[in-house]
Formats: C-alpha cells, sequence, structure tokens
C-alpha cells in the first residue's frame, strides 16, 4: 500500500509541473496528508514486524523506534501508545482485504468468477509484509471493546466470501455445499499463506495466489 | 487422548479383577504411571489455554494451578518452569497428529484414499482442546533451540501431507499439482479449524471434518 501511496505523490506532481512550477496550497496540503499516512503505516507495519518477532508484551516504543531509525518522540507524533498501535494495526490491514473485496463486488464478475477473483486478491495480500503481519498477531493483547471491534471487522469478511459463495450456488457454477464452511475453508487455506510464504522463494505472489485458487476451486481429485 | 488412557486404564482393572483381587506390583507401577501422564496432561492443557487467553507473559505457574484446583508446587511435580510447559505443549500435540499420520500410513489405504482418512483425522484432532489449543499458539516466545525443534517436528507433519499427495498423483486419482502447495494448503484449511470451532455448534467434528475433506477434495466448481 505504500508504494502505491509514493507513487501517487510522484503522480500529483508530475501533474503539477505541468500547470505550474509552483504548488498551490491545496496540493501541499494534500502531499502532507499524504506522507504523514505513508510515515504512520511506516510505524504501524514496524510495530506488527517487531510483536511477531518478539511478541506484544516484549515489544517496547523504543524497539519500534530504532526499527525506523527515528527517536522515541517521533513515534509519538503518530500514535499515543502500544494498544492504540496493535489496534490501527488490525483496522488497517482488514481495511485493506475490505477494500478489495468492494472492488471485485463493484466489477462485473459473476458468481465463481467473482470469488475466485477476491480469493486472488486475497491470496497476493497475504504476501504482502503489511497483511502478513497482521495475520500473524494475536488479538489476545487487545482489551475487552477493542479485540471486539477487531472481531467484527475480520467477520465482516467472512461475510463477503459467505456472499460470494451462496452467489455462485445460486447460479450453478458453485456446487451445493454450506457457505459458511466453505468461507471457513478458503480463509483458512488463503491466510496460511502468511504462515510460510518467504519473499524470494521459487513463485512469485501472482503465481501463489493463481495455484492455491486452483486447488480450491478445482479440488485435489482428478477432474 | 486423555479420556482413551482413562478407558486404558479401567479396562486394566477389570482384567485384573478376573484373575485376584490383589494387583500385582507391575500393575501398580502401569497405573502409578499412566495416571501421572494423565496429570501431566491436565497440566499442559490448563498452561495451554492460559497461554492462550491471557498471552505467554501474562500468564503465571499459579493461575495454571489456580486452573486446575491444585497448589503451585502440584504443577512443580510435572514441570520444572513456563519455558519446558511451552515446549512440551507444542511436542505433545505434534505426537497426536504423526500418530495419526502413522496409523493412516499403516493401513490398507492408498493415494487419495490415504490423503482424505489423514485429513479427516487431523480435521477431528484440531476441534479436541489439547490440539485446538496448540494450534493456536504462538512460538515466538520459545528460545531459538526449541523453537528450532517445534519447527522441525511440524515440518515433518507438512512432509507426511507432501508424501501422501505425491501417492495420490503418482497412482493417477490426484490432479496434477505441486504437493508442497497442495500441502500448505490443505494444512491452511485445517488449521484454521482451531480459530472458528466453538463445541456445540451445529455440526459435529466428524461432520466439519467431512464437510471441509470433500470440499478439498471436489473443490468449489460443480462437477
Amino acid at each position: 500500500m505504500g508504494i502505491e501511496r509514493e507513487v501517487a505523490i510522484a503522480t500529483s506532481k508530475a501533474d503539477a509541473g505541468t500547470r505550474s512550477p509552483w504548488k498551490t496550497a491545496e496540493e501541499r496540503t494534500r502531499e502532507r496528508e499524504q506522507l504523514r499516512e505513508l510515515k504512520r503505516e511506516a510505524v504501524l507495519l514496524a510495530a506488527a514486524q517487531e510483536f511477531n518477532a518478539r511478541g506484544y508484551h516484549n515489544t517496547t516504543l523504543e524497539a519500534i523506534a530504532e526499527r525506523l531509525n527515528v527517536t522515541k518522540p517521533t513515534i509519538y507524533y503518530y500514535v499515543t501508545n502500544k494498544d492504540e498501535i496493535l489496534t490501527e494495526i488490525f483496522r488497517t490491514g482488514c481495511a485493506a482485504l475490505s477494500k478489495a473485496a468492494d472492488e471485485v463486488d463493484n466489477s462485473d464478475l459473476k458468481g465463481l468468477d467473482k470469488l475466485a477473483a477476491f480469493m486472488r486478491r486475497y491470496a497476493e495480500l497475504m504476501t504482502t509484509d503489511f497483511v502478513m503481519n497482521v495475520t500473524l498477531l494475536e488479538d489476545t493483547c487487545l482489551g475487552p471493546e477493542i479485540r471486539a471491534e477487531v472481531r467484527e471487522i475480520k467477520s465482516s469478511i467472512d461475510r463477503r466470501f459467505r456472499t460470494f459463495v451462496a452467489e455462485g450456488i445460486r447460479d450453478g457454477a458453485i456446487a451445493e455445499c454450506d457457505p459458511k464452511m466453505a468461507a471457513f475453508t478458503i480463509a483458512g487455506a488463503l491466510n496460511g499463506i502468511a504462515r510460510w510464504y518467504q519473499p524470494g522463494g521459487p513463485l512469485e505472489p501472482p503465481e501463489i495466489a493463481e495455484t492455491i485458487v486452483n486447488l480450491l476451486v478445482e479440488g485435489l481429485r482428478v477432474r
């Protein structure tokens, strides 16, 4: 996500250049906001990596700052404490998955093709630093209120899978099954990617996504 | 596993009764050992539950003892410290999965049937208190040596899946695929059970196992 934003900032700079060498106040504000968001995400990613490597309780804000080569006060500019960091990590990670579901849902795809497209997007997101680290984090460290919020966000993604499966059953492309169990099975297989994926392996993320989606769609038994 | 042992102890008592009302020294020793193992497993299960509910670092030996209605010195009779508990939890849980793989491997089943049988056993184990809690535990709290041991045990189960998939491809029942990716996909879907399974739900463990195995074997697309 960070890289997408950097490209967006670079593009908006280039656009501005064709009109005037000076940026408008609006452009400067937008760039500042984008840069702040980019840095906030870097803080969240560094924190998620530290939490996964060392456990939530063993991680200090100093260690997160060190990973980013900044001081602790710089971190406080983006987040107020460790609890807030953990909550924001879950919110940001789940938002990326929800966005992918929305985009697929708003496309012209139907039934099994729509489900497969979301599965591919979901699988590829699992190989990104941010979503991978969110998936590996346990929510046991969260207070009851925030934990309930995180679980509701996760449920909303589960509902997307169930809806897409049910649509596919209705239009006849997906075999009769319990959409709830199918959603659990699919999410389990795809979330697993976060546990075994290593960048630099023999398969690139799109190939991994394609292979797993094919296995789930076609099944192990020869057709 | 605990219940199986209790039945075994009761049965060995009944057998002894038909021969003599007094137990032999050997029988008494065996019963003592079985009871000790049963209690050790109860300590490990209580610990795994506490670690999952509160996080490893927030869990004290006192809390584990309290869950079992015993004192802390009683716990020390079975384990020496929290690190050992965590290692033993992983060893015991993975041993249950390995045993299931051995039993299926020593049966007359072949290829896809063998794989499906192991998948069913694995899925059912995921709904048991012990294996469920082991699966939910993170190994980040383990020291590097023990972590390496735990990862090797987990790898050995992954190799069983790959071997069974490869056998099924050779005999023509499983469609051509990368056994490594198939093993990851299957394990991800099955390990996921530990995250969503709730005792008392509409489906019993054997039905859950059957449904998921069927989805993975036949695929989502109608045949």
